[in-house]
């Protein structure tokens, strides 16, 4: 219930993204799509399955996305739908202080990304989710490149 | 400067102790202590290095321990002085969700530690220490056991 989120939740939600959450825009390769690729946006909060049973009482709190459970045994609260994502940013983004250049990016590709009218505009969009890997990859690791 | 921190700046905190900070209580074979193990308390924040700027930030806005730099790159903001771990509990407290029992339990040593009479209050404090095993790792880890 995000109308029910107190000021003090909004800001512990933007510690625990910055702590241990992820954002970031997946391009996966789908024919099904006009130009080949499904943009796929994520924001994601991870727990160790011992606190299993807090996180999601947590994660009812934000009720925006679902819990898997990775084959390591890592949780992953999964914010994915467009709508869902906005209202979430509009809760954390004031009290954001590491992921604030990947939250001003993310809410750049979901504005561009319902705005596209050719393939040039597409071509963009995909430079855009590239420089997701600059802010989200340390420059130690190794770059992967998108094979369009 | 505890003082002048906001009540979201004590819940962002919070959020992030949270998502990506550990708690635990470290008893050092030390044969300059009275019962042979120093007792050390510590409260970790993590990053990744190219955070570091944000979470210096983060840190001095804390101010209540130092950062390290971990040999695989990742960065530690460490407070481990008695007053200033009661000072940081002291702030956060009433905002954590995850690591409530690390905190209680942690207040329940730093209490016992200030009150060793003899060797069985020692023995004593040794098995509260145990008991964060228990709640740091999951049961699929393998468990460490201490050798007096």
């Amino acid at each position: 219930m995000v109308q029910l989120i107190s000021l003090t939740q909004r800001a512990y939600l933007a510690g625990f993204l910055d702590g241990d959450g992820s954002i970031y825009v997946q391009a996966k390769p789908n024919n099904s799509y006009k130009y080949g690729f499904q943009v796929a946006p994520y924001i994601v909060l991870f727990q160790s399955q011992k606190d299993q049973e807090n996180f999601a009482k947590l994660c009812s709190i934000i009720g925006l996305g679902y819990i898997r459970t990775r084959k390591d045994g890592i949780l992953e609260y999964i914010i994915g739908r467009k709508d869902n994502i906005e209202k979430f940013i509009f809760l954390i983004e004031p009290y954001v202080l590491m992921k604030k250049e990947q939250i001003v990016l993310l809410k750049k590709i979901l504005f561009f990304k319902d705005r596209i009218k050719n393939k040039e505009d597409f071509d963009a969009l995909i430079k855009l989710i590239d420089t997701f890997r600059e802010l989200n990859y340390s420059k130690k690791r190794k770059t992967r490149t998108l094979t369009p």
